[in-house]
């Protein structure tokens, strides 16, 4: 048994339920532009020895939340985790991002490929438990994977990639062995996300990074049918408390009403997509996530604020909302910065609750 | 006088005037998967001096024409000549793309920044009226420029960028710095073009590859808006002959309606927007130009065609539509492989235009 949940503000927003304010959190919070994350990951040795220890993975998950105010934790691990349970050899090269020893080109190599095993992948749902134990209640912990596509894409491209040829080239000459690879790493995802909300993850996210590459026939056939199976797969109520997932397609702007059909709570948005426009397209589907430029963090506090207050605007009233950046927060951000939009979004979010919050004060009066 | 154009395709297209079948060409079409352009590089010694030499800039620019039933040329040159004549110092580092030996980052720097003088550029113009010359009007000519916005983050950020900090960091903290240089690149572009059309250029494409990394609203101030300056100001008709113009933000499928209405005669679209969904949403506006995934050109020939005519399809009946690819061509395609695209457009474009060939029959017949 875990500690109560204290500050609920994110789940309730992810689930549309009243809250005093618009809940926030921030893509990459643990990550290098702070200093003390930097000093763990020099003291762990490198960036998936910091993964694949629990100690330090919760040491670093909690690093943001101890200078700012934020309504949820992320797990600090990596998306490619999965390729490496099924045996890719994932490794990191400096300055160069991920790299797998093995590449999936051929239907010999898909059809070798197993379904990753949550025991393989144990010392995630360690650090998941860790985590969980170490916020006390604080804030909800938040669990997540990559798509399956995006997934795929390092594991058939062998790395990073921009113009995506050997996964499109795959895409387009055979399809049939694309999908036999999504299917498996489908498959993978959820019995991952699965293990990570047994072992503590109050919420999940999962992490379309690479659909937005595709076009709107082609996302909907290798990106998001692959994430409704996930979806379908979840368990949503645990310890009888829901477990909200959301989805974030970078760059899938264009198709918010697919994806809001797809049995998602919420949907992530990037900066490149109108905050109103947005609500209006999915209406009371699913809540909404982000989506600021992570690039006003270079701004001036003022800046920060106003560009804060129009996000906010742009959703409007009522519950539903989750602000976040609209992708991770860049390395060079000072980090005396976000404390500035965090504070922002609690100040200026609360006019947008207003019902809400008289609703609650009623029920406070009343015990 | 130059010597008349036979196949007007293209032209007529961008002005929604009747034609016997749909037109194509490829951004990018002349590069680095002919051999004989990798020939030619090697010939000039290095890819600058391929754009500065104007023979060796119409030598590449005419060898797809002999490959494949293209509908146009486009001179060949780079979008980052305006900032070379500046005084930024363009050059190329091998692997790495284009860089500057001055950036630009404070008010002083800009301040000190002339107008380009089409003067310094004038091995541009006389590639143009080579070009046209060379052709001896067999497809039309499109002249080129980089948008505003896409050659100041170059600028900005000293060459290629994935996260845009500088140049955003400048958006948001002293907008008024970016306008200035914005103001004084629009000038700059407005010029450009309006010296290629005056020596040969028969239509002209804006290049706005950057312009998708912005939010809805500053992509409209501080992208689009300098675009619709330089179309306020450019010569739309030469010679008795109207002078079409493409604008074309890659990722920018969010903001369609604001870009129709720019003023523009055409929109090019990236392959993540859906064809038949723009037309309508742009209605008679503009005509479109795109937008197959370039990837595609790794599938075997009935893939090809079968995208292919998904695409015109996606168009429907009437003119209006110029095919392209969504982006360039990549440098890892066979040659021998948008021979099936380009035939396949022209093959499947035909049923179309049936309204408009049978009252082209009628005219011959007239004759």
């Amino acid at each position: 048994m875990f500690p109560e949940l204290k500050n609920d503000r994110f789940i309730r927003a992810l689930l549309k339920q009243p809250v005093d304010t618009t809940p926030v959190w921030m893509m990459r919070q643990a990550g290098r532009y702070l200093p003390e994350y930097r000093a763990s990951r020099a003291h762990a040795g490198d960036f998936l020895s910091l993964c694949k220890n629990d100690e330090f993975a919760c040491e670093v998950t909690l690093q943001p939340l101890e200078r700012y105010e934020l309504d949820a934790a992320i797990l600090f691990s990596d998306i490619l985790t999965i390729p490496d349970a099924m045996g890719q050899g994932l490794y990191f090269e400096t300055g160069e991002g991920p790299k797998f020893k093995k590449v999936i080109r051929t239907e010999a190599d898909v059809d070798a490929l197993p379904i990753a095993k949550v025991n393989d992948l144990d010392y995630v749902m360690k650090a998941v438990t860790t985590i969980r134990n170490a916020l006390g209640g604080r804030v909800p912990l938040i669990g997540f994977s990559g798509s399956p596509w995006t997934l795929a894409t390092y594991m058939v491209e062998g790395g990073s990639s921009k113009d995506f040829r050997h996964i499109k080239g795959m895409m387009y000459k055979s399809p049939e062995i694309l999908h036999e690879l999504l299917r498996k790493l489908a498959i993978s995802v959820t019995d991952y996300l699965n293990g990570q909300i047994k072992a503590g993850a109050q919420a999940v996210q999962i992490f379309d990074t690479w659909g937005g590459v595709l076009s709107g026939p082609k996302y909907q056939e290798f990106s998001l049918m692959y994430m409704k199976q996930i979806i379908d797969g979840l368990i949503r109520v645990h310890d009888g408390k829901k477990i909200p997932v959301i989805m974030f397609t970078k760059n899938g702007g264009q198709w918010l009403e697919n994806m809001a059909a797809s049995g998602t709570d919420a949907l992530g948005l990037d900066w490149t997509t109108d905050m109103a426009e947005a609500r209006a397209r999915v209406g009371n589907k699913v809540a909404l996530q982000g989506n600021i430029d992570p690039c006003v963090l270079y701004a001036d506090k003022d800046v920060i604020r106003d560009q804060v207050g129009e996000v906010l605007a742009g959703f409007g009233n009522g519950s539903g909302h989750v602000f976040n950046l609209g992708h991770g927060i860049h390395q060079f951000v000072d980090p005396e910065q976000p404390k500035y939009l965090i504070d922002a979004v609690h100040e200026l979010g609360a006019q947008y609750h207003q019902e809400a919050s008289d609703q609650l004060d009623k029920l406070n009066n009343l015990d």
